[in-house]
């Protein structure tokens, strides 16, 4: 790919920072020497299988493993029973709460299968193909039960239940009598709705409905686990979270965390759906009855079927603004499938829903609600995407009824530094304003739509004799980002380079990114820098790496390293010098004293290492948010009227960044972002049938955007530096997903009349509004 | 065995120090688990050959690797032109100084083969099978030279030359004119030595002779290198030292030492011979030229041939004490086998003859001699256990010409607080007078010689018949114990068990040893620190685990880390109870504070796991000295009038260990030393033959102690605490080697009165002595 339009030179104030080396880990995985989770290969490994539910919902009657274990060499079959009883129920893993008991019961099911793909048993065996075999030798008795596909239908009073004894709760109270699908209820108001609502000179009330969406990494989950005659527990596993992987498993094996050392290996993306274990738990039980490393890989069926996906979701959002187009009131009921266990996103989609705006009466009420699905995962800005799909849709019809600029309605109304938020946040310093801004100041906006078809069809010989109608949208998208925990370590070497060890395994370029602020710090070149990711024994803690948070809360690490390493060559320094520490400073990479004195930090560290303690120090963060992010994305469609395919013409996106650390890096996470909410807007859902099976687990089925879907995405990077951080880092990696589906469908019916309000716009939803709504009507069609 | 006698029981103000707690790494090592050079297995890795000089001496006047490099399945050959060219000459790694470009001509002959198994090229094929034959094919035109195998033979002026260029220095001066094989002069005095002399009542000068020695380690050197294609070389060794081991990659390879990866993998035994590297370079150019990864294991006759014993040695040492047995003078010349490269542990053999004493006038000369045999390296107390066994034996003498009791010669001479050592060091608290006090007061000191014939007599049925005379022999021994850098991390998880990274590799127990010091500084069992051995780029700067310093300096680094996390956790309390800091104190594994207020060490880790930062410190420690150690040994033999076999009938070691952390560990280095002075009392030497071959490169011929030779060796652990150090921590791990050889001489003598002035004192030279000399004529013999 070319590179993206930037909209932002380097400060001048810093060197390293806002430069673009070459990425650390570039030449390892080039080369192909990057080891990812199946690359794991330990002498006398044997191979596992995962026996999984061909029923979405049924009671799990008996298993008889006996046939399996006669098979020879089976060397182990384990089922839910090989797990310890559950006696603890809720934990906090950081990035959501998750149930330890649920937890147990979706990595190997307990007395019922709540989904098609659900984990029975696992077996070892010496060859995969033996594991294979006798697998299908496992004898589960299954009584059926009615399998429930849809939010609305799962909050049916009679609507089949998942789980008997689920009581809706509230913020942690339970709310009901009656066991339902139902697992949580939450609720946010601020101002006077209804005098608002009341008062209003236009409202507008819109239902929505989204698909369930897989985030479709490459790399299947793969771990391998041995357990160790001492009890201790070694996994390498290709995981966004190593620290949160070693917790799942400690509370679910009932061993210490100081026990298991979780080694990550590279990780072939993840977007939240590699934080969660599934394999990991069933790979350790094996080990442990067999004395012998167990490896688990999924196959790409698995991993549609059985891991995370995003949820499905039912949504009714209603603004009401007044004659200058300000918004007075915002009532919005969301319903989000959590899948087979509660915990889908439907918390951050309650607090994202209005966060672009400065709404002051709003209410938001949301429900998490249980169906015979796979348990839902994190998927990048869990929560928000589907949210603000219906929220910027009815904004978008709220600027066509009041003949209202987009952009100046989103001018008008956005979100600032001290506007409070539904669920009662104040935001400091933000840069939602800005990124509209900088849109109206680019030249995607000022210039009218380019009407030529889509290469894509050039390619297939039909672009000329398509019927196009083109048009433009505009959408904001907001993500909190996470602040949480990080822990590094930083080593300056006698040749003047520094060995990092951190913690956050790197899925987006964050080995680089830390290296950059730790460079920035001292003064050096990152070339300088040699970054490691360490397993969960040899640093100290740090939280998932999601939420956004790693450049900024690990970032802040390496800050506070380099701040100590200063701090210790400015001792030394003295120490040499035999004059007083205060009489110098540490400046431009090195430190300077009175009567012209000054060492670089190379001649420092080569000096150090001779006298003195070595130069090593351990820098801990803890911080509470990594900035909220913002983002306002223009993107120009063709749709083909007679196919009802969309094309993206032409997409610029921009977003306040903090600082760009990396811009090629930030500029990566945007354009993937934005690829993947492609995806959600056009094209990629689950398709069930009847009986809860999904039909399209293949990647031949299930259609992701390849390149040849996708223009350049010309990327703004608006840099309003977030004031707690040193360097003025905010997350950027997933805020990008957000605008894309309502800038598209802004675009859609900007192109043919016709508004969707349910995800994905494929061809036959659009084929089909076109039709009944007679043709491309309206906007700026051909 | 059963456990041994030992004198101290633990100290009742520590909880976990001088306790006996399962090893942390004992079940990996019991199961077969734990992995060492040779077990490290890399996908697509190439398999290496040394070809090595069958002369002892030669210039090498071709290599033609032609038809080695022809062999379907040889993927790269290398020789010494390979090595980038040395630019710089003397580097100092630590223990020992070492010259980059004797290294350089060291892993690869340069030029010249210096001795029999120097290493001249390297293949690497993708078997072992093919890589010999290989190797077979490199035709290497040698210009013989003569051998000279003898360190006083290598002395004389019309001596065969290893080194054109050799001049000898003095500290660093260069003192001759010609080339010369004598390397170095080391000279030191004090007092009026003449006088003295003049003075004395009787004076005793004695010619004394050792033979080269091997350590002996169980495991042979096995290194795997792999090049990356970003320049970046990871090496899997075993090795005492990765740093040191990354120190000289760099040097000899010219790559910055953060670019390269040193992984230490368990070690099968080092004592000093796996600090220099051999394969290591080998490898790593093997892998550069290859792009895989490549990986060299040495025979047991490689690691006699062509790895670094102790040197050979030839040495007098006069002495003078006034009529009350007042030692009033010392001179000493010692002359050490440098082998093909200068380096002998020259220096520290000078330090150390005259240690134990306070000798006010002293002299000490000595020489570092090359000679046509492997270069030497650092054994256990380097240089020390040749000194004492002259020293001590000239002791005994004089004490039997007194007919001074040893013991109370020893208590009236011994080296105390203030005592000036010949090199010009003053001592601290040290406890040689005390190990002699507690060998007086022992049980075996007390007790009459047990007269029966050694077990393994009987158990050939020949015991009853053998001809046997008894004897008991005394002597002491010194050692400085290094001091040097170490660093460690560790991290509190909130299980309440603690992460510890080290970068000290662990070759005798030193994860449990510096675990057991972070834990007595908690308060918590040595069981809840999870230690853990990294490689270069996970841990701060370490220096080699040698010189007995791991335990005190990483222990030091330890307790650091410990105050430092004691001094979080209070942090943490006081904000948790909103206290002041000051009102709190870390005390019995937990803080209390005001009212009663305690909270325990897991607590609190559960607790600040959830608020504030994690828990994570780095402790970084530069030390002078682990604090002199000193042995006193006593030892009851059987003499075998009729085949001169000497049998160890009963051994103690009284030894100043300072504090003995873990007193299983410290006694069995103790056992373990001893047993290895035995060898070199009684058995072990290289044989070579007029060529320069050594003809008994096996364990068949090198007689090495087994279980059958020795009694248990009890052990007197002498507490005198090294005032330098939070827990009082000696080096404990190398003086016990020292005196064995003395003892034993003074024992054989006292069972046959017949005095031996060289090593080993194997059956064959005892009994042509005892023919000599008329049989068993003096002591206790039957």
């Amino acid at each position: 790919m070319a590179t993206a339009q930037t909209s932002t030179p380097p400060s001048p104030k810093y060197k390293v920072i806002g430069t673009r080396p070459v990425r650390h880990d570039g030449i390892d995985k080039v080369t192909g020497r990057a080891s990812y989770g199946a690359d794991v290969q330990l002498s006398g490994t044997l191979s596992g299988w995962i026996v999984r539910s061909p029923h979405a919902h049924a009671r799990i009657v008996s298993i008889d493993t006996s046939a399996a274990e006669a098979v020879p060499g089976v060397r182990a079959v384990v089922t839910n029973a090989d797990l310890p009883e559950v006696t603890d129920d809720i934990e906090d893993l950081g990035e959501g709460a998750v149930s330890i008991s649920d937890l147990n019961a979706n990595v190997l099911a307990r007395n019922k299968a709540l989904y098609r793909g659900h984990a029975v048993a696992g077996v070892a065996a010496d060859t995969v193909h033996i594991a294979e075999e006798a697998a299908a030798l496992i004898r589960v008795e299954y009584e059926p039960l009615p399998p429930v596909l849809d939010v609305r239908e799962a909050m049916h009073e009679d609507a089949p239940l998942l789980h008997d004894d689920l009581l809706t709760k509230e913020f942690g109270e339970t709310i009901t009598q009656q066991p339902s699908n139902v697992a949580a209820r939450f609720f946010y108001e601020q101002g006077e709705l209804e005098k608002a609502f009341d008062e209003a000179a236009l409202v507008i009330e819109r239902e929505f409905r989204t698909a369930t969406v897989h985030q479709g990494y490459i790399e299947p989950h793969s771990s391998t686990a041995m357990w160790n005659a001492d009890g201790h527990l070694t996994v390498w596993t290709c995981t966004q979270g190593s620290f949160a992987v070693r917790q799942q498993l400690s509370d679910l094996l009932d061993i210490p965390q100081t026990y298991i050392k979780v080694i990550p290996t590279e990780i072939g993306g993840g977007f939240g759906g590699k934080i969660s274990v599934y394999l990991e738990p069933v790979a350790a039980l094996l080990s442990r009855k067999t004395g012998r490393p167990v490896k688990l890989t999924m196959s790409r069926a698995d991993v549609f079927e059985a891991t995370g996906p995003t949820p499905a979701t039912y949504m009714r959002v209603k603004l009401g603004v007044d004659k200058e187009g300000r918004i007075v009131a915002g009532d919005a009921y969301l319903a989000y499938e959590a899948g087979a266990f509660p915990g889908s996103p439907i918390n951050p989609g309650c607090m994202c829903v209005f966060a672009c705006y400065d709404i002051p009466n709003a209410r938001v009420e949301g429900y998490d609600v249980c169906t015979t699905k796979p348990r839902t995962n994190a998927y990048r800005a869990p929560g928000s995407t589907s949210a603000a799909f219906a929220t910027e849709t009815v904004v978008d019809e709220i600027c066509r009824e009041l003949e209202i600029d987009p952009i100046e309605f989103r001018l008008n109304n956005a979100a600032r530094e001290g506007t409070r938020r539904v669920d009662g946040v104040t935001y400091p310093r933000i840069g939602m304003w800005e990124t509209v801004d900088a849109i109206k100041a680019s030249e995607h906006w000022n210039s009218p739509i380019k009407k030529e078809p889509p290469p894509v069809l050039h390619a297939t010989g039909n672009g000329s004799a398509a019927r196009l109608a083109y048009g433009r949208g505009l959408a904001s998208g907001f993500w909190f980002n996470a602040g949480l925990k990080s822990s590094l370590s930083a080593t300056v070497n006698a040749d003047g380079k520094v060995s990092l060890v951190e913690g956050s395994t790197d899925i987006g370029g964050t080995r680089t990114s830390i290296a950059m602020q730790l460079a920035e710090t001292l003064g050096i070149p990152a070339e300088d820098i040699n970054p490691l990711v360490a397993d969960t024994d040899s640093v100290g803690y740090n939280d998932v790496t999601g939420g956004s948070r790693v450049t900024h809360t690990t970032g802040m690490a390496a800050y506070e390293a380099g701040m100590m390493i200063r701090g210790r060559m400015i001792q030394g320094a003295a120490a040499i010098w035999n004059v007083d520490e205060g009489d110098l400073q540490y400046e431009e990479g090195g430190v300077a004293g009175p009567e012209g004195k000054r060492m670089t930090f190379g001649e420092l560290a080569a000096k150090l290492s001779q006298t003195g303690e070595p130069l090593s120090v351990t820098a801990t963060v803890s911080a509470p948010s990594a900035g909220g992010a913002f983002g306002t994305h223009l993107v120009d469609v063709a749709v083909d009227i007679d196919t009802g395919k969309v094309d993206v013409l032409r997409y610029t996106a921009a977003q306040d960044v903090g600082t760009a650390i990396h811009p090629s890096y930030v500029e990566g996470q945007i354009q993937g972002g934005v690829a993947q909410g492609v995806g959600w807007a056009l094209n990629e859902e689950y398709f069930y049938d009847e009986t809860g099976r999904m039909r399209n687990a293949t990647y031949l089925d299930y259609r992701m955007p390849t390149c040849l879907d996708l223009p350049m995405i010309d990327c703004l990077l608006v840099e309003v530096p977030n004031p707690n951080h040193p360097y003025g880092v905010r997350g950027v990696g997933e805020v990008p997903i957000v605008p894309p589906p309502a800038a598209i469908a802004a675009a859609v019916y900007d192109a043919t009349g016709v508004r969707l309000y349910s995800l994905p716009m494929s061809p036959a939803t659009v084929v089909k509004k076109l039709t009944q709504q007679g043709g491309a009507a309206a906007g700026s069609s051909e």
